[in-house]
């Protein structure tokens, strides 16, 4: 195991999901692991920061190579907070996940798992979120983990470049059939609330909804590799200038007021 | 006024900020205007969406051309449920604003003004939001508010490629200098939290920081053109892939596992 190595651990399922704790186990031989999660569920807070009311952290575990602290902001808050005030150093590595559930196509900005990384590779820590396209708070995060810690070693020995981040989704399919590289799917969800009288009388909308591909048949995003049973793995980037629809903006000539 | 032409307002600081109402009167000859927005402040929720518990809203003010609501969920969940619920038809336009306080560079991550604007462009939407560089609450608008309307009659006019949705940000330069087509300036925050013990002798975080700017003589980014006393028109895109990184990624071998 290489003691210099420091990797920083969050998510978006609280510090007590599985999914966060078998990547912990797997992660072990790699270097250091500092824990610096919700102190609960902060699934869809995306890039929130908590600006109304301060935050809080406790030490929930410490022995030689593992260190286990949980917040009570959202993820975003979580990795501030532990880049800022708690670790000595800016870490090696920043893994936030596992997800239960993916968080393939436009999920990147819902996603608090998500929002984490994003979190990180704002800090130039090469940053990667993974994500298992399983709910269930028992599912077996096995595959996954065999994934993470793939990328893990690959990201710990190449580098990403700055600005830049990952996006790793893994199927339920055990084996998956490989990893593609590819680009983010382009969709929505749709009927998304479903509603139901309160106990006031007055309706109330819980979210749900139902997600659709606008692009079914075309091969390289996530959502179709996922499908087919590969792992996705999307590279993404902080910078969210559309570069190409610069020229044609300027031309429309409200340059000069 | 056209009045085949349907407006969606909504912002993060609540509907009863004057940056909202100021927006809401400039538009009144642009098209009818629905209001539908946070029932209070929502300032730095990004994306995030109410999952945990339902949301609900109210009718607040109906005449001829203008409607306003209130919602007691995020910026995007004020979209969802305006788009899904509310609405008998897509507008033709989203303007979420005018924030107080810019949201220019990296600032489009965190913005809950600008996790609107997302959620109306993944709705195929054309869709811009507008920020105010003066956290003020009685700050002065009125150039925000003559910028704002000429966006909204261009991009009505125009429209924006799918997928793609516009973030303006407005100095307190009056006037300004030029309207600017920039990209998005590369930068963070540093010294995020302030400290202090709370009643229960505990460390309290509280957000704050300041920012800096990593790239400070490059000229064609947001942060410099507001800076030099310009508008900054930063046309963004919902896919987050970094497409140039791909072919190096494939380059590491992973695919085949």
């Amino acid at each position: 195991m290489n003691t210099d190595t420091l990797i920083l651990v969050t998510n978006d399922d609280g510090v007590e999901a599985k999914g966060i704790n078998e990547l912990i186990k797997c992660l072990k031989d790699l270097g250091e692991v500092v824990v610096f999660a919700p102190d609960g569920p902060r699934s869809g807070m995306s890039g929130a920061v908590t600006s109304t009311h301060p935050i809080t952290y406790s030490l929930l575990q410490k022995e030689d190579n593992l260190t286990i602290y949980a917040c009570t902001g959202t993820p975003v808050d979580c990795v501030k907070l532990a880049l800022n005030e708690v670790l000595d150093r800016l870490p090696d590595l920043l893994i936030s996940g596992i997800n239960h559930g993916g968080n393939h196509a436009i999920s990147v900005h819902y996603s608090g798992t998500m929002g984490a990384v994003m979190e990180g590779c704002i800090f130039h820590v090469p940053s990667f979120g993974v994500s298992l396209m399983n709910y269930a708070p028992d599912a077996d995060f096995s595959e996954a983990c065999r994934l993470a810690k793939l990328i893990a070693a690959k990201v710990l020995k190449e580098g990403l470049p700055d600005g830049s981040y990952l996006n790793l989704n893994v199927p339920v399919v055990v084996p998956v059939k490989g990893m593609a590289v590819c680009r983010q799917a382009d969709g929505q969800w749709i009927n998304e609330f479903e509603t139901r009288k309160g106990t006031d009388g007055n309706i109330e909308y819980w979210l749900q909804g139902e997600y659709i591909d606008h692009e079914p048949i075309f091969p390289d995003n996530d959502t179709n590799r996922l499908n087919e049973g590969y792992a996705s793995l999307v590279p993404c980037t902080i910078d969210a200038t559309n570069h190409a629809f610069m020229e044609t903006l300027r031309q429309w000539n409200i340059t000069d007021l």
